[in-house]
């Protein structure tokens, strides 16, 4: 499948299942409503996966990974080497979203979407190489549209692998590219409307005046390229990322495949800008996992009308956040599913 | 060890533990500070264990059970009878807690500390009434003074006792009372100083005149009993619970053992405003779970100075926000215990 064909393959949610979770929800032996967000995310869950009895027990990590031309800049503290450096990291198991995975009991791929080095063979690494890094996005485009759709295609297929080999109840979907906010904040000025000021953060770390450079590369790149959010792959092209495109297709193709993706922080949260211009519905079956520290995450959030369940002053991306609002994720489904009845349980209900 | 023995027994954090462990954290391979809340968990665990690794494996649930003569004002829209059915339910494993606890894979016991029932023998269950429920306090004190003593060192054994039987590297503390939140609320307003308007909610569901008429006979208790913060056990004697009372009791002796408890909502928080009173360190023993959706749970959190880790709307009680915040403490340890540092992933640090 192609994402392009994706588009109109995503279904909607199933309300029936929905209302059978809800009521599920009233009979179990607590106060109605006392698990809060947690009976939400049940329900959402049930109309996700088209039953009002959910799981999450088999659970996907994919990270994307790719290099940003951009980083000649100087929009990052740390040099590109570190993007091939951390996925050597991630396969060793030393890196965050490893621990996270081995805790989570997670299935954990990387995927070598565009890295600008040759990484080794290892069961853990899919690579799939568009192309090595994208194009400097202050001077040129970050890649060719056919090199984004091929991109966006990695992330199809990347979810229709792991699918097949481990099966998917929940998706977490992380990344790593040295530089990689200054191309999502470009997106999410273009698909917010907000201005880069309010958008733009320190990254990783940078100093007053790295952020303000960044932010004038940014607006640079924005005045360059003149990207229209009506056509969202030419905007990939323009100021977009490998990785970043990855996880756009691999939302479509969890969607399509009724599979709840935790959205993790800025980046993965641009990616879903990009998705949800192509295909609206793909919202759906985002669940918010975390707010980041970083610069305008709330203002992306805010724009897709998501919630998240998490703010605790996260900003290292991989998936992290998303990775430990899993847990609560499992929470309400394990509460959903394993918790009795006021009539099995012989308790009595409120009084009227 | 009697509860008024460990109020001089509680040591300070671990001053050099704490300075350790944030030192590895900046040597983890992401950028300083990304893990945000994160890393002033693992840092904070690190000052309450004494050691720069903490751990948080074996882990135990403790759920005090008592009635509260109060509910004859309506003051709840369930019945007594319930308090006992949920002990009952926790045993069988089908409450929210008793969930959450296999999903953790923590211990979980529950302490009868004064439910007006006899409940069955159980290897889940300790028995240790100090009386059966306690006094209306809209009329009379809770409990004599003595029971107020009983049911603290009720507490304490509990601590000792799964210690000994599970060991124990973090303590989740819960209740189940029905009445409960209109004791909790008139501590509140003793300790806090605040007014019982700003503190008073629904607990597990009153209407509109329910509400009006529990902080009615809030205010009546505090009028009739006067109690004075400076003699904390004479206020829980008052208007406490014997549940509270245990909770306190159980918050001083992990504190003594070095142990973290997680602390749930509004009820385990106005036993920890009993604790700190009794014995201030108790404080930097605590991890605040989750801020509940109950009344003036927010204020009291203040009072104490400590940040919520979760704010999901949650209002249940048994200890279920602190069960759910404790996988985001697991997950902050796991971080802190086995992510590779810089060196050796071989992965190059932030540029100067």
């Amino acid at each position: 499948m192609r994402w392009s064909d994706l588009r109109t393959r995503i279904p909607r949610l199933d309300e029936a299942a929905m209302v059978h979770a809800r009521n599920r929800q009233q009979q179990l032996t607590k106060p109605p409503g006392s698990l809060g967000r947690l009976e939400d995310v049940a329900v959402h869950l049930a109309g996700i996966q088209a039953t009002p009895r959910p799981r999450v027990q088999r659970k996907v990590f994919l990270v994307m990974a790719g290099d940003h031309g951009v980083t000649a800049e100087g929009v990052s503290p740390y040099p590109s080497e570190v993007t091939a450096q951390m996925v050597l990291n991630f396969l060793r198991g030393g890196a965050a979203i490893s621990v996270l995975a081995r805790w989570q009991q997670a299935r954990l791929w990387v995927v070598d979407v565009g890295v600008d080095a040759d990484l080794p063979e290892h069961p853990g690494l899919w690579i799939e190489k568009v192309r090595r890094g994208t194009g400097n996005i202050a001077r040129e485009p970050a890649m060719r549209r056919e090199e984004a759709e091929a991109a966006l295609d990695v992330g199809v297929r990347a979810v229709e692998r792991a699918a097949a080999e481990a099966g998917m109840d929940v998706l977490v979907l992380g990344e790593m590219g040295i530089g990689n906010t200054t191309p999502a904040t470009a997106l999410a000025a273009v698909f917010t409307g907000q201005p880069v000021e309010r958008l733009v953060g320190r990254g990783t770390g940078l100093d007053d005046a790295g952020l303000a450079r960044k932010r004038a590369v940014i607006e640079r790149a924005l005045a360059l390229h003149q990207p229209d959010p009506r056509d969202p792959v030419a905007v990939l092209a323009a100021v977009g990322g490998l990785e970043i495109a990855a996880l756009a297709g691999a939302m479509l193709a969890a969607a399509a495949r009724r599979v709840p993706v935790m959205l993790d922080g800025f980046i993965a949260t641009a990616a879903a800008l990009v998705a949800t211009a192509l295909a609206p519905r793909v919202r759906d079956y985002l669940i918010p996992g975390h707010r980041s520290a970083e610069g305008g995450h709330g203002l992306m959030l805010a724009h897709l009308g998501l919630e998240p369940l998490l703010q605790l002053g996260m900003r290292l991306g991989e998936g992290t956040g998303a990775a430990v609002a899993l847990a609560v994720v499992e929470a309400a489904c394990r509460l959903h599913n394993e918790m009795a009845t006021f009539a099995e349980a012989g308790v009595s209900e409120a009084e009227a």
